[in-house]
């Protein structure tokens, strides 16, 4: 069959529960992969994020930088602590670095009810919640990160920006995610742009490019919905959506909403994603308020690497680091099935150890 | 008693639902004063909106801002056509004019259950769901409207502006109506700032202004919270909050979001507070599609009309205006308890007219 391929992997496990989160996640990569054979991982471990901002004066080395550079994929657990900040009080957060150093322009967040998580809300259609959000993450009102200023201490200015070479690419992306997703079933052929085009002139030459790439893409619908309306809807009626993609600060936003319909951010997963690199990890932070405890839940992150296999496997042909993904995402699914499975932030007593045992057996019953 | 209060309202219909939602809402009103005596409206009804901008080129004519400016308090239903546009293509949005022209710089947005509707949040505890967003509205990224810049079709800037007058105002209202809501024994006594003061300096100068003026106010709690934290939390744990006050655009974004919680648009009140003006309306919109049915959802503009009578009262010491509120607000909740009158949001049969009649009864009925 085709040939054992093997790819280097930058590991950044960061703070906090990130910490905690990444050894159990190397571990159900290393079962998936040892069920599927002809895939192979070599993993590189990095020092980055405030812990070690604070032993070293600097948040990403750049050894880290270098290493991530190199490597076919990052693999980040969670990076920032509340106490430990720059000298102009704003977090460490190297993941930002990266997403701009590297041109990571599409943040991917998948939005999924995983039958047996409870949902927040009360329709049952809860149940068919599947969309993915796509956040601009080089350019928009972070473009402004590190450049904000304050004058007289009577005024603050941050400057939004956008780009159309950047939304290009964003938008195609968007449009073949769409058409992907169509193909393996689970989409409706549908991305949705959200703006606020109604009021502001760089959003309506966001949504102005938007529909000129669409144009490319005549089989897939395109729409547009306001933000405002956007997370109206996101609690109305969040099953309709299919992708959706809109500017970095919007993106955070949306984000950590579909997070929150789906069970909270345990089980949001992302990818940072742009031409040559790609970070994947949780959408959850560090959690001081539970690190050290051995409670994460440690489902995003697996998800996480579910997503870096299949985008390795995409890019560099190679079917068998896909099948790995898809036997992860499955056995995530057949561990919470049941409902019996109930993580710490529902006040159950899956621990990290029990969810990644779970998901263990789960990818050893696959059959 | 007190003497006989007669106040000045400027009436501004608009478009869409907004015309079809405005003269019941002025029954309400009416019923409600005779209820309680000393206290009379005198209506001024004014044109404004997109129709009003199709057949004069103008959205807010002077006429009608002159009247505004010499009213007691404006009355607004709901402006903007989707088809009816500025030559810039933003939209006909009068309402923005009028908050930014009269310094309206509270947007005021109760989130509140109310028992009878139902919750889209799985949890028992979303009938305890009562905060109210602080929505700033005469700056931050509003500011830019008009005033955004595309580049040669290659790059669009728009910038957010933070001043400190604004801000200490809008924090001084927002502790003063968490003082206010403890007293009248619906709130906690809690003001959470919702920011983005990780990443940008303009946040951080806003959360700055915020603790100095949190100082004045010791006996109150006061915290600040991410907005991506909030839209998670707004969605896992609305109950916990009180009062959160915000920069323009993402107190767009979550009172929008805690609209869902509660049943939608059709039950979120607003009032744009200055020093000297206020327009009350309905969060909704002239929502076209359903236009000219006669179905609209009349709540939102019967409490918006409750939020005037008291904000009236409480400014010109006529304690009978705001016992009219109350009325309206009792006859509400009194005609929604039963859970049999169901709008057309649910799917029920409750239009404009039944709706209108089932409140008018419970003021009537009010003991
Ligand atoms: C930690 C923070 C700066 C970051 C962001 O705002 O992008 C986080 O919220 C995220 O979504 O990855
Ligand atoms: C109509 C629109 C411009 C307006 C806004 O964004 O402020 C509306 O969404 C609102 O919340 O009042």
């Amino acid at each position: 069959m085709n040939p054992s391929s093997t790819f280097r992997i930058a590991v950044l496990p960061g703070d906090g529960i990130g910490v905690e989160v990444m050894q159990p996640c190397i571990d159900v990569l290393e079962a998936a992969m040892r069920r599927v054979g002809n895939v192979a991982l070599d993993y590189e471990w990095l020092e980055a994020g405030a812990n070690t901002y604070r032993e070293t004066g600097n948040a990403l080395p750049k050894a880290t930088f270098d290493a991530c550079a190199k490597a076919d994929a990052i693999l980040l657990g969670a990076m920032g602590m509340p106490h430990i900040r720059y000298p102009d009080g704003t977090e460490i957060a190297p993941q930002l670095d990266l997403r701009f150093d590297l041109g990571l322009y599409a943040g991917v967040r998948p939005i999924r009810t995983i039958p047996g998580v409870p949902s927040l809300l009360a329709s049952p259609r809860a149940e068919a919640i599947d969309f993915v959000i796509i956040r601009e993450s080089t350019e928009g009102l972070f473009a402004s990160r590190g450049k904000g200023v304050v004058t007289d201490d009577r005024e603050a200015r941050d400057t939004m920006v956008i780009t159309r070479p950047v939304c290009e690419r964003l938008f195609d992306f968007s449009f073949r995610l769409a058409e992907d997703r169509r193909g393996s079933g689970s989409g409706k052929g549908r991305v949705t742009c959200v703006d606020k085009a109604n009021v502001f002139a760089s959003f309506a030459f966001f949504r102005k490019i938007f529909d000129e790439r669409a144009a490319r893409f005549p089989d897939l619908a395109a729409d547009h919905v306001y933000i405002d309306a956007m997370a109206l809807s996101l609690v109305l009626k969040p099953w309709e959506f299919d992708v959706m993609v809109t500017e970095n600060m919007f993106g955070d936003i949306l984000s950590d909403l579909g997070a929150g319909l789906i069970g909270g951010m345990g089980y949001a997963p992302s990818a940072d994603i742009g031409d040559e690199h790609a970070v994947f990890q949780p959408c959850h932070g560090s959690a001081p308020d539970i690190a050290g405890e051995g409670k994460a839940n440690p489902t995003a992150m697996f998800q996480s690497a579910a997503m870096m296999l299949d985008w390795l496997g995409e890019r560099h042909a190679a079917p068998s680091a896909r099948a790995a993904a898809r036997l992860i995402t499955d056995a995530i699914d057949a561990a919470f099935a049941d409902g019996r499975l109930r993580t710490c932030e529902f006040g159950g007593d899956a621990d990290t150890a029990a969810v990644t045992r779970a998901i263990l057996a789960a990818i050893d019953n696959d059959t």
